[in-house]
């Protein structure tokens, strides 16, 4: 790819195409700008209209689309994947996701803040310049709330947070560990849904990414980098998502949850099976990807990928 | 495509390529044979082993894989896919389906039968000779668990059957119709998941496929060929995923349940954002692609799609 492509939306000098900026972390050195967030030109949801549901004969309910779509333009440069910036850069993306985070969680009818981001194209993604995304709803899905409940349960019953618990664990067994920093775990998780899938979890209990640390924010772009140099290098840059699972806006100081990052390569694909049953065949158990990803660290020349080489060697 | 491909182990003549037979169902006129089932190559389960959980440390539980992983080869024919079968070819795969269903539930270890296609690269599947997969667990998965649970709850509540009243309503309103026949509804669901996402839901009340009388299994065939078959015309022979939705073998008399088909094409990636937050963004609305199923339908010369034809003019 070029290092500017004079069609890309996302490229410095054609900030136009892409109006109504709502952030933009000014110039380090020569560049134009570091990070750009601005609305989806195509988005999913709007501002206007009614949050509650209408009923639609006896069965059926509908409400209307509210909430906010934003894209969050990682760098000025066309051809430079997350795996491939400086730390600096990453903790840019980082800081303005959290920007965002909090701006809109102003927003009471705003209950559930989604931020992800699609690499390469069996991701999803249509736009090859690096960017995320976060889409903010009145509403979690059922399938989300699933995982919080699943959270205060064990919180019930146990009295402890499910997520710290299991850090205590996986750091006890190690087979699953990639790296361990001053402040976070990277693991691949036990019964992982797909081959290589990465969490990268705080060792602190914060229920929201809104309530992480600002000042912590360049140890989470440390190992997110380094997590996806890795990748990068280990599955010749592989197409992934990832997204940050967080609590919902109103539930910020939940002693249950526990946000983390979590990364799903896309190399395979959901069939039938997946479809149907819900049940997922993963092909690659995590204790062979997290040992791989630990030798492929150790491998490295001079100072590449520290986070990793460091935490393992 | 060739008729036939002398690497491929579905064509007649490799049959030595799959062995151990499961069932057959014998020749038509010419035919070597019209249907085979045997046994996955790379099965994601096997019958060996024993089906209770074991503790891994305080947190983590495994179970070996125990379950059976099964092929349905469709035809002899290397290059026709069902949308282009004949009624009596379809109707020969869902006979395979039922009996190996009804063989397999005699194994009271095997809860849950999922039966399901994936067709074209975009779904899933990596050999182009039409054919089906079944697959049999101890287990039903949490996911599934949720839709059952979801029925019964509604159940319990109103004292009829969901799906029965949704057939009810949805006949009511008619924006959703894609063709009704004498025991069957062929509808685009409220609230999609997916563009084109059809089902094919049977009038009368059975919770499990396994107790649909085999006498009928000719209509299944009928709308299911002329749903495949129109969707080949409609979306230019998609790629897609269909899979029978039924309840658990325990279950099978459940009042509250309804199996039905369901066919998603593949025609969008599902990114980020749905893996994040459980939501899915549908670009397409139901009522609309209905409406040009049903267009379509009736734009076919002579006696094509005969039962979509009939059941919208």
């Amino acid at each position: 790819l070029p290092e500017w492509d004079e069609s890309c939306p996302f490229c410095p000098g054609n900030e136009a195409q892409t109006p109504n900026e709502l952030l933009r972390l000014p110039a380090l050195e020569t560049l134009p700008w570091q990070v750009r967030v601005v609305p989806n030109r195509f988005p999913a949801l709007s501002l206007d209209g009614d949050i509650m549901m209408k009923e639609e004969g006896r069965l059926l309910r509908k409400r209307p689309g509210v909430g906010v779509h934003e894209v969050i333009i990682e760098t000025p440069s066309h051809n430079i994947p997350m795996a491939l910036m400086t730390y600096e850069q990453v903790e840019s993306v980082l800081i303005a996701y959290q920007e965002r985070y909090k701006a809109l969680r102003e927003d009471r009818r705003l209950k559930f803040i989604t931020i992800f981001k699609n690499h390469g194209w069996a991701s999803g993604t249509s736009l090859v310049h690096s960017h995320s995304q976060l889409v903010a709803t009145p509403v979690a899905a059922t399938y989300y709330r699933q995982k919080l409940d699943v959270a205060m349960d064990y919180y019930d019953d146990v009295g402890r947070c499910l997520y710290c618990d299991l850090i205590t664990e996986e750091l006890e067994r190690a087979e699953r560990i990639v790296a361990e920093t001053e402040e976070f775990v990277l693991l691949h998780p036990y019964a992982s849904r797909v081959p290589w899938e990465s969490w990268i979890i705080p060792k602190g209990h914060w229920a929201s990414f809104g309530q992480f640390p600002t000042a912590l924010l360049h140890h989470l772009a440390m190992i997110l980098r380094d997590t996806l140099f890795c990748l990068y290098k280990c599955l010749d840059n592989p197409a992934f998502n990832y997204t940050i699972e967080t609590s919902t806006t109103e539930l910020e100081e939940d002693p249950s949850y526990h946000w983390h990052l979590r990364i799903l390569p896309r190399l395979t694909t959901i069939a039938g099976f997946e479809i149907g049953s819900g049940m997922y065949i993963n092909i690659q158990m995590p204790e062979d990807t997290a040992e791989l990803m630990r030798k492929k660290a150790c491998s490295f020349p001079g100072d590449q990928c520290p986070t990793l080489k460091r935490a393992t060697s």
